[in-house]
């Protein structure tokens, strides 16, 4: 199992800035050239090729394994359904939550074939489940109604960062080697999109969509409260950490958390869908060495999937037309992940072989 | 094991044609309802969810496995490597197939991932290959150089077709529930820029690329000789067959009657990349309906990549810049569908959960 420094319980955002290093060039360098000796056509795995190589500067190796992969689901409610913005009530969150347990939820299922484990984590649902509920990781009953009052305090948007840390530096420290992202929280894509409108500097009515199925009403609605919010809570689109604490959500922050333990402890993280990319992008604007340790997955169908992925200077593997959530295109990218890496370290080389240059062939 | 009908030894690809009937409608519909009553949100897996669908019409029932899954790869050389349009000689296809029975390929380790069991066949290369040469399976040894003369006669092409129509009807009749394309051929990407510019109607330079790494220089080269080939024995375009013999290749034929062949045994058949893609047109313009058992994979980077999935009426799951051939693009998409089979299988329905309408939730 792999030592891991643990963080102070005290840690401002700024000494966490400063803990993060970018990826290891050398580990870069190294996994280029073992591309290069590999005896196939150059480049022919494209980006398959590229996250190999991304994968040795975070681990700061040119050989290691995806072998044990794990999935962290952050679960959480958001005040802002009491505008309506949502067909249902927050008792699915809790329902969702409970089937990560049982593997009776769509990501579990499909974790099962990727070889992954799930960690769902509450960190803010609105009301306890026993097989989930950790006191220690809760840090809040739901999030505050964003359309009228902040949705968490400061503090409390950086406690549930810390949470998010502190998971991803226990995995590591289990042996984990690569993680994923998902989220469960009836009402998260209000605060995503309210997050992605100040981050992205986007009309709200550009980023904002019908999450799971809502009517053209309901999302009129959702744009409403949106705007209620940022027009009352100003939150500063320069402090990151202001505008997930004013409009955005537990679950949003306790992923940014895990992207930045990821980057702190040297993980590949594995970037979802809408929310999950989001969350990404409060890291990379907290620290943005950050980015360095972010792998792309799918792009959502939801309007702002595509422009997150831009602002993150990623491009994704998967374009499936995707919306589930939960982490589901993130493990979805794993047998690939796994793919590529294999055949870079299994493959014959040139010189192993009879064949000369046959990235020149065909 | 299935029952599969063996085609009489002297078909005609009219009769052939008559043969094979679309996809069922009644098992579509019966699977789009089944995926209406799965607790998550309504079309959340996208394309997964499409596919699952559409395999449900192929094997005429909503209740099916992914579980025995075959990548064919078909082997053979190219007699207008003379013209200089690769850099190595046909040395390097013999090397390559051999390496597909010692799991010393890259798709032989893609494979193991996938699940995936490798038949290379050796339907026309220029040596005997003895791990993979079947003498009932070798329509010739190599092609004649179509810079020059018709690559094949109409009799040798449809014979490599008829090779590959056999090959799905052995592995559906050994219980195989979906099957890949690939194939391994030095200079077929210069047969298959020769059929697509003739079957898509384009200019040669805009469906000619460089294939694994060729020269500016040597792109000339190999548009130079298709252009030669077109203009010398005038393939006709509304007979795909005639186009095949006079400027494809025997493994373009091949993979070509594994399309039809997994339209007459309705087994699923998966598009690999530029090759792939151009046998499964040529397999579609000779029977529209055999379009109805074709899956999509990702899209090639060579420059038709896009437009045979267009032609072919496809949207790809990849989009990660491969272009190594083999069959890897079409066995990296396995874990995904059977993903998507999993969920749609196993996941509790709407009825069986505490939750109502979760569609339109979120």
């Amino acid at each position: 199992m792999a030592q891991v420094t643990e963080i102070p319980e005290k840690i401002t955002p700024e000494e966490l800035k400063m803990m993060i290093e970018p990826a290891d060039q050398a580990s870069v360098e190294a996994a280029k050239r073992r591309w290069m000796s590999v005896a196939k056509p150059l480049f022919s795995l494209g980006k398959l090729e590229d996250a190999v190589i991304r994968m040795a500067g975070m681990k700061r190796t040119a050989e290691y394994d995806l072998e044990k992969k794990g999935l962290i689901i952050m679960c959480a409610d958001n005040g802002v359904v009491e505008e309506g913005v949502t067909q249902t009530g927050q008792e699915v969150t809790a329902i969702v939550a409970d089937n990560f347990t049982k593997k009776a939820a769509s990501v579990a299922i499909m974790s099962e074939i990727a070889g992954a484990d799930l960690f769902p984590v509450d960190i803010g649902m609105a009301v306890d489940v026993p097989s989930v509920t950790k006191t220690s990781q809760k840090i809040a009953y739901g999030t505050k109604n964003l359309a009228k009052e902040p949705a968490m305090t400061r503090e409390e948007a950086w406690n549930a960062i810390l949470v998010g840390i502190r998971m991803a530096g226990d995995l590591k420290a289990q042996g984990y080697d690569i993680l994923a992202t998902g989220e469960m929280g009836i009402g998260n894509t209000t605060s995503s999109s309210a997050v992605a409108a100040v981050l992205l500097n986007r009309p709200v009515e550009e980023v904002t969509g019908k999450g799971a199925g809502l009517s053209s009403e309901g999302l009129e609605k959702k744009i409403g409260a949106i705007k209620r919010g940022i027009s009352l809570h100003k939150p500063d689109p320069d402090d990151a950490l202001d505008v997930l604490a004013k409009v955005g959500g537990l679950d949003i922050a306790g992923l940014a958390g895990v992207f930045l333990g990821g980057a702190l402890y040297h993980v590949p993280v594995v970037i979802d869908g809408f929310i999950s990319a989001v969350s990404a992008l409060t890291a990379l604007r907290m620290v943005p060495a950050a980015g360095d340790y972010m792998m792309p997955s799918h792009v959502s169908k939801e309007p702002a999937g595509q422009m997150l992925l831009d602002a993150l200077g990623i491009s994704p593997f998967l374009t499936c037309d995707m919306c589930l959530g939960e982490g589901s295109g993130a493990v979805a990218v794993f047998p690939l992940l796994e793919m590529g890496l294999s055949v870079y370290r299994r493959m014959s080389t040139f010189e192993e072989t009879k064949i000369e240059k046959y990235e020149v062939l065909k």
